[in-house]
């Protein structure tokens, strides 16, 4: 890098979970820099949150409009060189939208919006303005899974026949959003978390990585969504048999009611020649199976004989010393800071994922409605 | 026991693979003796058979008429007991017929028959003999399988809600039926296998595990059958969706082309105060998962704390002495042998539980011809 | 086999676990037949074993001595064809020196004797006597054990440097003894065990491992003897340092008082060009490790490709169908059955394992009594 | 905190490991920047480090004499508040002591130094200085192992018996050294590593983490130091056994020479009521193991029910989200500088910890020296 690259946050205020994950993932490499931010949409808790960061409170916003606006006329040396949203469902959109059109390249949280109209009105206004958009489909820097891509990629598994990805959670197995816990509460929340809980939040990261690993985008879901806890107004569970291009079957299982599980989210692929499985909760390995040789554990690790340069750029240190989510999370964001500095594409997911993962998850819905009918993807 | 058991053996002769299972498995304990057998459709080879497992000659037959028919006529201190049937599926109704009405008890291999109609036939047949009816759907004779199904039964997890259970096998990655190997050739053909190859074979076995388990009947089956090797008449890969009674939904994957998976069945359960999770290919444990709580890992073992007599009287040895595949098969043979002297209901899947079988690959199939809509399991 | 070999037994009364076990591994393969026992010192116990193993009355004996006496008189095709030892260590030189005088073949658990002198002696007479003798390392009878042991002997991992072996146990770790258990009681007494309680015990199992899997001696031990619960006269754990020939090093742990651990045999064995580790509790695996590829996990199984010769003769399973101790076990038995027909030599450990079996416990002892002072192996 | 803490950095310059893993420990949580050093012996690669660090390049310095000079010389609102020493073993010692004299609290990597003379020496000057010193024995940084820490201090394994710790990695297998890597350079080279190779860099980490887990000092050690490597003239390998304080026994294996051992820190804790088991490699988990209830297994995560306050504090994520060996590193660093603020006292091992450290490598030399002879550990 040339310089530091300046970091302006949406969301993200004391008690939230994920913004200070954003926080750790764009600190971690000591090559960006939180620089301000309108933490909350209640002004008081943004500026202490502003405070708890030691920001410049001129540079705590009470909103993201006052934000992308004064920001906008600060001298190009120290404005935010752009800005990373990180608030629930519902305040994607016109934050994303706003900075765009107000000249900032944007870091989103997933899913990318509320629906898929939202999401395919901000993909064109990304075009339009031409600038960068990341998307945190996070798994998808881990360099374990960008291994398994490149593998798939150079044909050693062969044609993909046969992918099984799960995402098990257990955090919502009770009422949850009935004790005030924040997360839970607008998750469950058709109006702030859009058409599904489930889907919306574990399915649709579960189905980018089976498409980031196989290469194959999913064409048809036969769906069956499931509310286990009463009174829950959206689905807290999903399985679904999957049609990828080219004639490989998925099944895909994601679910929050799923008692001590707790970020499970894992992959199998199976081809003609060989078959690879990873597992989020231990993210250094890549397990690799033949069908005429062991099975073959491959590690993550700056050192580690025979990766590939994908696993390679994605790793930080030598095998054997774990790295973790937050260095996964961290991948994307040193790519797409990178990128803003020497204009290259960043390995960072696009809004073109977001809005196919918004397409996902209204097929998703669709066909549980019509029982489980197989029913197209369609972005 | 007050004396030993004499078994008679219809299939299983050299070269077969169950066959030499049921042997071991009915040996195990020391209460079976094996005294004759009609080893194979070639009287040559059932002779040669006989010969090297150090059998009289003259209970060595031809065909399993024949030993029927002698073995019926010997006084009854000296002829067989009962008879296990460990052919190919084409070979089950007919024996398994003969030799309850020639008043032999049976124990045979799954699937039940070819088809729901002469498992209902043979329904009929056991229940007008009133003999003694074994099907080895063998998993459910391991511990903690047992130990699982016990935990369930007694509320430890409450409600079930969801059940994930695969089985995964790579074995008919390639089109090994070509090659002249003897199972591949028999599992791959219609006319000796049934309507599927895949659910027949171990589809069936999922299914019966997560019923045993849980104690639930699956009701309806939303499926897609896959025949990923060119030129095989049969599906060799089943995903599904399933509805238990009383709410609970499942997801079944079974596989024969999923590359070194070798014999990977294994289940999860998911209940309103916790969950549960067992794997074939380590059957000595059983995973405990509670909302509030650490994850507990459970052991078979004679002298393991805690453990439900179900699985205590399933475990030979003290833990961490590995009980395995075979042992648990001999737990059925030691309960059906038992009952037959004491008259118990023995602890052994019935002749019902093979009309379920059937029932169950027939709803797939259908359900798999209708572009995977809800099919009812009706036996 | 042209026949089914007659075996008797001393010891394996009710309730005692490792004679269950020799009779369950001989009888699994259908090959040996239990004739005849001397099952306890009580003659009315002995009867009442017999009884419940379904004997002819006339051959369950009151007394070793008197089988050995009345078997001898027996017409050649119905006398036992050899004798196997399964009582406490006080109790097994004398039965195996009669027994060889007598014409028997001798199957003996391990330890080989009470001490070395006593262990000698004995392999005189099997010397003198030119008679099968088979001593019960049954650890050396999985099928991934061989596997390791063949990988090591064709130079896969290079010249030997180190090995770490641990035998972890937790069943000794309250005073046990004084609640009247069988078996604690007698392994923590000296004039029943030996000299030592956990080497004795377990701790030769571990040496015997080593020592199979590398095909290397050890000659210097540096041990130090714990005995942790108060009032015990024996050790209950043991840790030493290893020197073994030509330079490797080693470090042997061995335990009874490791809550939780049950039988937890494990060993790692590292070369100048890769390393091997194997767990007893997970027998059907053995992971191999390399400098420059990925580890590979290699797996016990009759269809299991590259294999070698010594692990597929004892694998009586397509891959992943879990074999356990007992299997490991009937390993032994079933090669040393064999060769009693046949005059091949048995793959089974030799009175000569048991000598330096001996020696190694008296070296512990005496390391341990000189403050962990390296001593010779001397058998 | 009120402010962000400076950091000034001696050593880690481009190409160096684990200079880059102090950078980003310190940066991750954004209470720490970097804002000089000097980086290399070498001014002008220490100019391009910096460079590369995007610091100004007027603080980047080209001896630490010189840095702690002129640091010392800036404004108190500018100047460095503590300087971070990651340089090899013989550069810990000078700057360490000068960095101290010029008023500059410390944050040393391990080993404190060459030898147990410079360490007392360092120690007089942290405690004349009355200066915060922290020492990166970074695995005490772990949420599961400062849970473990505190199950034993709570009483929960009841009095420890028995401990088992490992170390064993694989990357000085054959003569790395030879070949111009620079770490493997001045590891095995006795001026800049010291009295020892194996022991001093990851057998002080084995010890440091037995004695911060069980709360007890070693006193003892029977040591046997080996060098595989030929031509090598420090140890590449160490085994012992170890009295600690209160009757406790241990046994230490550290290894360079263990191929495809990656960094396998392991420890396993055995008391009177119950057992621990830690993996560096799969660090969020901790096992607790019990003699009457089933194995339990604890999670990292900060909503996981139950963990004690030590390690709730040393968590960043939900359970299910991996912290890996950076967030644990950090934890030291966070600590350590918020003590710098409050003055309380930070939760980092300290100087103390490395004298002991120093003693440590030295009785494990003098008793391989002296043919295993148990020594005293003598800080």
């Amino acid at each position: 890098m040339q310089r530091k690259i300046r970091m302006g946050m949406v969301g993200g205020g004391q008690g939230a979970f994920i913004g200070a994950v954003h926080r750790m993932a764009a600190a971690l490499d000591g090559f960006i820099e939180l620089v301000c931010g309108a933490f909350s949409s209640d002004p008081e808790r943004s500026r202490a949150s502003g405070r708890d960061l030691l920001l410049d409170e001129r540079r705590v916003y009470g909103t993201y409009r006052e934000m992308f606006e004064v920001e906008r006329s600060l001298p190009e040396s120290e404005r935010m060189d752009f800005v990373a949203i990180v608030t629930p469902n519902d305040v994607h959109f016109e934050p994303a939208k706003l900075a765009l059109e107000a000249g900032f390249p944007v870091m989103c949280d997933k899913p990318l919006c509320l629906n898929l109209e939202e999401a395919k009105t901000l993909a064109s206004v990304v075009e339009k303005t031409g600038l960068a958009f990341g998307l945190t489909h996070n798994y998808s820097g881990y360099p374990m899974v960008k291994e398994a891509r490149a593998r798939v990629r150079e044909g050693a598994l062969g044609k993909v026949r046969r992918v099984v990805v799960e995402y098990p959670q257990g955090w919502l197995a009770t009422r949850l959003e009935s004790t005030g816990q924040k997360q839970a509460g607008w998750r469950t929340d058709p109006k702030r978390a859009g058409a599904s809980c489930c889907v919306g939040d574990i399915g649709t990261h579960a189905a980018h990585l089976s498409e980031y690993v196989t290469g194959l985008h999913i064409e048809e879901v036969a769906c069956e969504l499931t509310t286990f806890v009463d009174g829950r107004p959206l689905d807290d569970d999903a399985s679904m048999l999957l049609r990828f291009e080219d004639g490989a079957r998925g099944v895909l299982w994601a679910s929050q009611i799923a008692i001590d599980e707790e970020n499970d989210l894992n992959i199998r692929v199976y081809g003609e020649k060989g078959s690879l499985e990873w597992h989020q909760e231990e993210p250094n390995s890549l397990v690799l199976k033949w069908p005429d040789r062991p099975r073959e554990r491959v590690r993550s690790g700056a050192n580690y004989a025979g990766l590939t340069p994908e696993a390679l750029g994605a790793t930080r240190l030598p095998a054997g010393h774990p790295e973790g989510f937050i260095e996964g999370f961290a991948n994307l964001y040193r790519s797409f800071a990178s990128s803003l500095l020497d204009g290259t594409t960043p390995d960072c997911p696009t809004v073109q994922d977001g809005v196919r993962g918004m397409a996902f998850i209204e097929a998703a819905v669709a066909s549980s409605k019509a029982d489980a009918r197989w029913t197209r993807v369609s972005p």
